[in-house]
């Protein structure tokens, strides 16, 4: 390891506890489910294991558990001394390193951790501090021009470098000396364990406002030890930060890592080289991703056959057929996961043994499944209402269905709130068909249907299809008006690198000649009437595509 | 597999929902915690899988998951058909394949499973029917001498074929039948997750009348996720049940196992030849069993290399280091877990990395200890009361201190629940030391240790010495009256059979061996003033050593 010290408050004191008080007043044989234990745990039984490791920085830092969680204990002091009471918002704007710490510092001051994405624009990061009702911001010193000028609440702004100086550091001195070493005993879990842990906000493209959502302690707590389960995280594992934590709480992994003691590696800069320097050189064994990231991934120029298997857990949208042989052919075994923005994943599309007698492109169909839920998530279903009317609080009926989950409501927004959940399941805006196996598959976004010549055309379906192209990098298919047919789709496509040259000038072949690949794998109605060839493709924050931004471009067309 | 055709009741209808209702009344985002969850999913996913298999008798079974699912269903609704209504208790009296259809379909049918040793006087079985309150017992054909004569609530016989004429059979049918193909929709999960689930009795060797134990429908589920995690039972597992299910619930291992999608092979008689088949010839991944069994195991002739490796889960009593060698040897990988009859395992001795340095001797002294608690659990205490009276409830302090995990209370004992609570946490009864690292090591039960000279020696140590000694296969150490010293050690020895015929006749020369073998080991306090060679050993029906009764042989010396 370089050479490295951490700050002498960052040192626990001998004979450290590693014990919060239980709250008063509930049954004895109750401890309410929590996922800050993850970490007290961690600290207890591998004191000395390397917990996370931050490498590609002007100044690097590595924490043991033992230390990182004294540094956890000191910021939680700190944000009580700063004011926060149990229930207050603590908002974060940073890269991974700085989130990883809050993910858990926030939930010992019993606060709520509220994730924002560093990719807003400075409006929508003003509304969210807003609306959210934060009384403190954390925020890395690249990110202060997000802040609104007239800041009125407490700013602790983080220089990532782990050194005396740091005002970071500062605060957490100060938060050791406010604590006069009462440890971790002077802090309590809360009694409910439906409290709320962290709140994200949906911004995926949509016109509206972003929409505060709100996941549990329990539900959070069993989401990590699902993620870790499935992921099989273990002592043994180090994974690597390339997920944005601010997507989805990092997928419960800042905590599902620590629940399996693995070791945890957080980039400031998320780049393919560095990505490919840490599959081969560092003995990744998990990472988490969206397709599109995947998809960088494997067709980076230092991509190469890895030393030993990694798995890449993958969700935010369907793997392709395509990406699925790319990833397993470069030793990367991928784990299709589906969840919502608001919680993570909670349903995983679970292989079975008779898919091993299929071909690879067989096999991806089966993979590109959204499955069945984890066993700490409750049933996944298919839905539909059977009255008119969206808000009735009629019960609901199981083909087609929306996706519902543990751990989740919507904040300080009751009307949705209300629509969310009608007829006690959570609405996920997904739509999907159930397969005989009970395994869900995502058939698309309810606003991406194709509509040509009265028939439903799934553009996630489309997409898979064409994306099996050997020419073709990524694709993105949306509706545009057609005289005839109502609508038409329209495939927007990015060529390989070697394949660009190819084509050079020859776009209208090429769609003649996707066209033809499609004619022979899809229904006419689900064939591209157009195809574009374009550099890149608009996406949100999160890595999505921006489908309402393809659309906007081919209404003018 | 062998021909073996399932019932036609077993087989689900087409498209069979595998959805319980949601219990009304509770806020959208919490779906009670229930280990019945687990067999619904894998039989959903998984439903082809073979999920059991009990082959070693006349009539031999193997159920997928479906259909074993299905069974479960049946079960329950004969359940209620015979008038069990939600927390009631269903007594069962079977080998291991009846109760492990009995640990889901009873839960199915929301009523408390009370699991009754088989090795049992009909006395104490007669007692614990009547204390549980029963009403309606499953039972084997070949245990129906251990129910009393004028048993008055409905009696379910198994003859163990699974085959058309079989009376459990038929109370399936009946079941069925009654459903009138409701299936799961039909039948409701408990809005409480804290209702019971399990009702053990503990008679481990204490002359008082046995005492019910129970858990908690969470705590059993929290718990089951606990031992798959620590366990790594997924898919590809095949677990032998070698330890009797009525033995503190099968250390949650009947769901365990299920959650992991593991196939589970049952034996009738549990016999060491048979498990050596098994592991030779079936492709066991994982069994459970405690230190007098598994001496049994690699002290068997049979006993040969693995083609593959094994892990043992270890509990009931520390594994000595000569007992970790062995296994290891054999390509058996030990996990030791500790808990109390009551609840199955909720502590593990974790691995450290240094370990790797250490001797085997070295190392297995390390993996003696019981270690720390799982993540599922509450944080194991090493505790004492700081009054003088046994019975209050000022707070404990923490150095020694007793264990305390989640989902138990005493069952209609008032009395013993508030001593065994007393302080808020829950008294385990055994002797610990808690090391700096927080590794927790029982030294004694309290009533075990051996006050020789004025000092504490605890038993546990002398058996873990003494038992390195190479003729020595499994040794017992108890106090006996000195009139010098107060008590002596006493030990009580088992030969190996390769060593039988070299003491024969020659038993003083052993003693003197063992003691001057003890002596360079041990304190001089610690040393047995007495060995005495034996056949066997006196055991609970659990297969702990009943130091009661050498106690008893030694008063009269």
């Amino acid at each position: 390891m370089f050479a490295f010290n951490p700050t002498p408050v960052s040192i626990p004191p001998k004979n450290a506890g590693l014990m919060l008080r239980q709250p008063k007043g509930l049954p004895v044989y109750i401890q309410p489910l929590n996922p800050l234990q993850f970490i007290l745990r961690a600290a207890e039984i591998y004191p000395d294991k390397t917990a996370l490791v931050h490498p590609d920085v002007e100044y690097p830092v590595h924490y043991s558990f033992s230390i990182w969680c004294q540094r956890i204990q000191n910021l939680a002091y700190a944000l009580i001394q700063a004011g926060i009471k149990p229930g207050d918002r603590v908002a974060i704007i940073a890269p991974n390193s700085y989130v990883l710490h809050a993910h858990h510092g926030v939930l010992a001051a019993q606060a709520v951790l509220c994730l924002i994405n560093t990719r807003l624009k400075p409006s929508e990061v003003a509304y969210i501090l807003d609306h959210s009702g934060s009384s403190i911001i954390l925020v890395d010193h690249e990110y202060l021009h997000l802040l609104p000028p007239n800041v009125k609440v407490p700013v602790v702004i983080s220089k990532d470098t782990g050194r005396p100086g740091d005002p970071y550091e500062e605060f957490l001195s100060n938060g050791r000396a406010f604590s006069k070493e009462r440890g971790w005993s002077g802090l309590e879990y809360p009694a409910d364990e439906s409290a709320p842990a962290v709140l994200c906000y949906t911004i995926s493209g949509t016109t509206g406002r972003p929409k505060g959502v709100v996941t549990t302690l329990r539900g959070s707590y069993l989401a990590a030890i699902g993620n870790a389960y499935e992921s099989r995280i273990h002592f043994e594992s180090t994974y690597l930060w390339i997920l944005p934590m601010f997507h989805a709480a990092g997928w419960t992994f800042p905590w599902a890592n620590v629940f399996g003691f693995a070791t945890q590696i957080t980039m400031r800069t998320v780049d393919y080289p560095t990505i490919w320097k840490h599959f081969l050189n560092t003995e990744i064994t998990h990472y988490c991703g969206a397709p599109t990231v995947q998809i960088g991934i494997v067709n980076d120029p230092a991509a190469k056959p890895l030393p030993r298997p990694i798995t890449a857990i993958i969700a935010g949208a369907a793997p392709t057929a395509n990406l699925i042989g790319a990833l397993e052919a470069r030793g990367i075994q991928p784990i299709h996961v589906y969840g919502l923005t608001q919680y993570g994943p909670f349903t995983r599309n679970y292989a079975q043994p008779s898919w091993a007698a299929l071909s690879v492109q067989e096999r991806s169909k089966m993979m590109a499944r959204q499955g069945h839920s984890f066993a700490t998530a409750q049933d996944v279903r298919v839905v539909y209402q059977p009255t008119s009317s969206s808000d009735t609080d009629s019960e609901l009926v199981d083909v087609p269905r929306d996706g519902k989950t543990i751990g989740e409501i919507y904040f300080r927004d009751p009307e949705a709130t209300r629509k969310a959940f009608r007829g006690g399941s959570f609405n996920s805006g997904d739509l999907a068909t159930m397969s005989r196996d009970g395994s869900v598959s995502v058939v698309d976004r309810s606003k991406d249907i194709i509509i040509s010549g009265g028939e439903n055309a799934s553009s996630l379906a489309i997409e898979q299809e064409l994306a099996s192209h050997p020419d073709i990098m990524e694709v993105s298919v949306v509706a545009r008006n057609h005289i005839k047919w109502g609508e038409r789709p329209h495939a927007f496509v990015i060529l390989k690198s070697q394949a660009i040259s190819k084509w050079e000038g020859r776009h209208d072949v090429f769609s003649v000649e996707l066209k033809a690949y499609a004619k022979v794998r899809l229904p006419g109605f689900a064939c591209p009437e157009w195809v574009q060839i374009v550099k890149e493709l608009p996406k949100t924050s999160t890595g999505k595509i921006l489908k309402t931004d393809l659309r906007k471009i081919v209404a003018k067309l």
